[in-house]
């Protein structure tokens, strides 16, 4: 039987566009069952400062459509240590909180993962990232409104590409992951697109550039992920440069601006299905799990199942059609 | 053995953003499997009217980020007759078409239904509506995007209605479904939402208003789907104006903006993977099939079962979320 | 010499895009200048229920991008009595507000001229209202805004029109002023433009559609500004339809959606340079003035003058460009 | 009396949204007084290379909307030359152009300039440019569209600078001109901005974040033009972050998403009303003149005297603004 009586929710690493939209989620569920809920500023830092405030219904009005987290986010290196940990954990002992909600990304899950091994207070996580990067879920929260953003900036740059017939290398966010890369790169019509998780060869991207001249395309975008092998989008520009002058050739690095922006609507929706999932099945009396979304079911992943495990995004039909669709 | 030489490709119905990125990946593979591919105007009546026009890879350039469908479409009533479809098969023969890729919703479908079993050639069909409203797919071409607009429009609405402490009825699209009430209902944070799936008393709905008024809300808003039972978002504020006028009361029918717009990056890349393969499945043999979305994956489902079936896409979690959020 | 030491600031009447932003200039600037600034809710309702709030810089924080108004508005009946009036006075008095600055529209003006004509309490007022439809300058809060949403809502029924060969008309927000219908009808590209200012003939708008049927065009848009002395764009769709049925008709009124949404950079800019100029004058020893834009300078003109006068803002040249871009 | 019977369109130098809409004001205007009308691709460079198209009224259908320039353009040395402007000027007769509207910068009024000392072919010069750095006009083409990108960029931003508490140097396009700069960084709600126009030392600079991070704000955000004298957006940042380590700091280079986009209401207008006004004017006998807008007025300007003189556009109160607002 549950016993869970106050709930401490927060968000964590790097932010993503849903993250307040979940957490409002969080906390109206938890009121409804009629618990309290405590947000905690800042992550696992806050849990070490005891940043801690408490939250009502009318904390999380009119944060649905924002970017960004009302309860800030860092990255905690002090709470990687056991000292840390056991601090942290008196903290919200203090506080009464017994419960609780994490969102992030795969940070965020090995922090909770050695937090409630080590102590007793069940904790049900939320994969927050606009990378995609995370095992359990099709979809990961923030990853769809990134991708909006990016193919936005993609039509931009197709604008000013067309009119002087150039060639632009955009970089796009994801260290591990070319998820952002390959669905906007579809998105946006791109004629190439580079990948951390499949390499592709300067001299092969230059051929294709290549024919694409011979084409007589009026501009040509390629789409480099930031983790790509190659090295970024300065460093394949600069290589295909040496070897082919045919364009005028620009890069343009997108950076932070992908992270923010008021979240899509599918984000939103995904942001407030996991997060009333979270507290649900928290009331039920589970605790180490991942919430996700699979097809258009809510599923649960055990924590340590979805740390250990890697799911590769990018379905094979995918990656031929980033091809096809560029003759 | 494949022996498709000249696909025909047209859109029908209502127009749904992501129709052109559809019609593009249609062209395109095919072009990249060797094939020709001919566009049909107007839907079934360019079938009649012979309005077909050679396309190659050039002809679908720049067009993935637009709404509409430069094929144009209409609704066509002698299309619907044995003669007429005899007519649209003389011309289609004439031209050389040998296989046809449809995109539409129902009428569309049931139209390659009686066409395909009357006539020799192959047909799949691809789910082009923003109403989500088709058996055999999560998602159908258009709906993401008229979601994201909705919330866009609830969103701007909403500044208002919280400068003026106003309640406002916003009737969105959805004869028969009410996807895009209940998502953007929940992405736009509304207080009440009206589906034709599953009828709210007009009592219901001012006893949730009162509590709503108690709560010392600065704004409601209650999203009415147009298929409503009540009969629309103007009868509906009629009826609960005369027995409930704590609020200064607004209505907003958002109609035909809802149809356009850029397509976002959920339906380019739906549509890509939907005419991709469309096209492939039908060079492989395939006809009287659907392209849809399960999950990640792209699966076939017979026309037939597809016109026999009804989803119910709206998942009980959802009905509830809508509720909780709403405190 | 100046002696005010407590501006008071609020909005009043119709709410527009660039309020928030206003209301932080003017909180910031009074702050830069070491007084004290008080918040009025709701208008000159606030002033007579005692609803202040003290405010300072970090209470404007993060709003200068947001639709609305923090301040709230209203509408409100009492203060046009001088027992109304004596009762805000009162209540100002008392709070030791002895300055004001008044963001709103026409009513708001009259209301600030009323009270400053009895009480000796400096006011200066800024145009706030998305009609831009009063004197004393180029352009007011919101206008540059609402013409942009309605752009944006135009460019989307087009594509629907297009794609279908349809006629459509558009209401538009303007009931004594055609500037948000002339300039987003020449920026959509309308094919005809209904303003309150200039009567069109029904007779002579259904020769400009016959014109235009014949020249194949793919779509026709209609704007009808609210004030169109035929009568919305309702019945002038109607009156069309009865003696021109070429084409499928429908009628798209846009409504308050209009008055939301994040402000454009004009529309802050603008917002900060008046909010700005109205404490600096009003420190100065100015008051029954309001602040305007003439050109690219931030310009006064007696509240008197203001109310008493119009200003024609459609410029010639715009009337016969609307007819010659329609060709 | 006027004798222009051809009127040639380009659009030259970095496109700007806005060259559409203007392009298609100039063609529709020209075809409306009876004049034909040819397009010139790739600016000066298509005179030399005699690629021209004989334009309609629907060669300019449905690009109003359109960022870039469907003429494209490019940058010609050859056009520098007299044998080169020999060379245009034989292509010109030839094809029977006997009078010019140039759209782009101010290398394209040089070019317009030396030519039509030269050749007795009158032209007209239009200002497309972002930078808003022309003698002549209070807005170019683009300008106003670009800030609204910039402000949507720097939006974005804020939301994840505010979510970990970062300091952002975020560089804007501007070599000699703060415009959007300023406007933008006004507009965004920046804590500093450096401008080409106004040196800011960086001890200074670093005097304002430490006020900031005093007053604990939640983000900071620091706009740099590219042409700011100490080396952009990079360089500022390293050198703060050499003396001040207070704030974990992020750089963004906005680049060339800024040059497109759909071009805003305001520049949709100013473009119909620029390309309509230097078609009028040209078939008046009008020549080497550039269009400009003052207030609400269209103004011409000689073309030498607006080649010869510098507008300041950045008032004394927005300098001072983009301080006040900052605290």
């Amino acid at each position: 039987m549950n016993t869970i009586s106050n709930i401490g929710v927060f968000t964590s690493g790097g932010d993503a566009p849903g993250m307040n939209a979940c957490i409002r989620a969080v906390v109206r569920t938890a009121v409804y069952e009629g618990k309290k809920v405590t947000g905690i500023y800042h992550g696992y830092q806050g849990m070490l400062d005891g940043t801690f405030v408490e939250m009502n219904s009318r904390s999380v009005s009119n944060i649905i459509q924002k970017g960004g987290t009302i309860l800030k986010t860092a990255r905690c290196i002090e709470f990687r240590t056991p000292e840390g940990r056991a601090k942290a954990y008196e903290n919200l002992k203090a506080q009464g909180i017994d419960g609780l909600v994490a969102i992030g990304g795969d940070g965020t899950f090995t922090g909770a993962d050695f937090f409630s091994r080590e102590y007793d207070i069940p904790v049900m996580c939320i994969p927050g990232t606009i990378d995609n990067d995370l095992y359990g879920s099709d979809y990961t929260l923030g990853y769809d409104t990134a991708t909006n953003t990016v193919i936005d900036a993609i039509d931009k740059i197709r604008d000013t590409a067309a009119s002087h017939g150039r060639l632009f290398f955009i970089e796009v966010m994801g260290r591990d992951s070319g998820c952002i890369a390959l669905n906007a790169g579809i998105a946006g019509g791109a004629e190439a697109i580079m990948l951390p998780e499949k390499e592709t060869a300067i001299d092969e991207l230059i051929d294709l550039l290549e024919r694409a001249a011979f084409k007589q395309k009026t501009s040509t975008i390629v789409i480099v992920a930031e983790g790509d092998k190659n090295g970024g989008a300065y460093n394949v520009a600069k290589r295909v440069k040496e070897k082919f002058d045919y364009y005028d050739t620009k890069v343009s690095i997108l950076g932070h601006l992908q992270r923010g922006g008021s979240p899509s609507s599918f984000d939103r929706v995904l942001a407030s299905r996991m997060g009333y999932a979270a507290v649900k099945h928290l009331l039920q009396g589970k605790t180490r799990m991942t919430v996700g979304l699979r097809g258009n079911e809510i599923i649960l992943t055990p924590l340590e199942e979805a740390l250990n495990n890697k799911e590769f995004k990018l379905s094979n039909d995918m990656l031929e059609i980033s091809q096809i669709m560029a003759i």
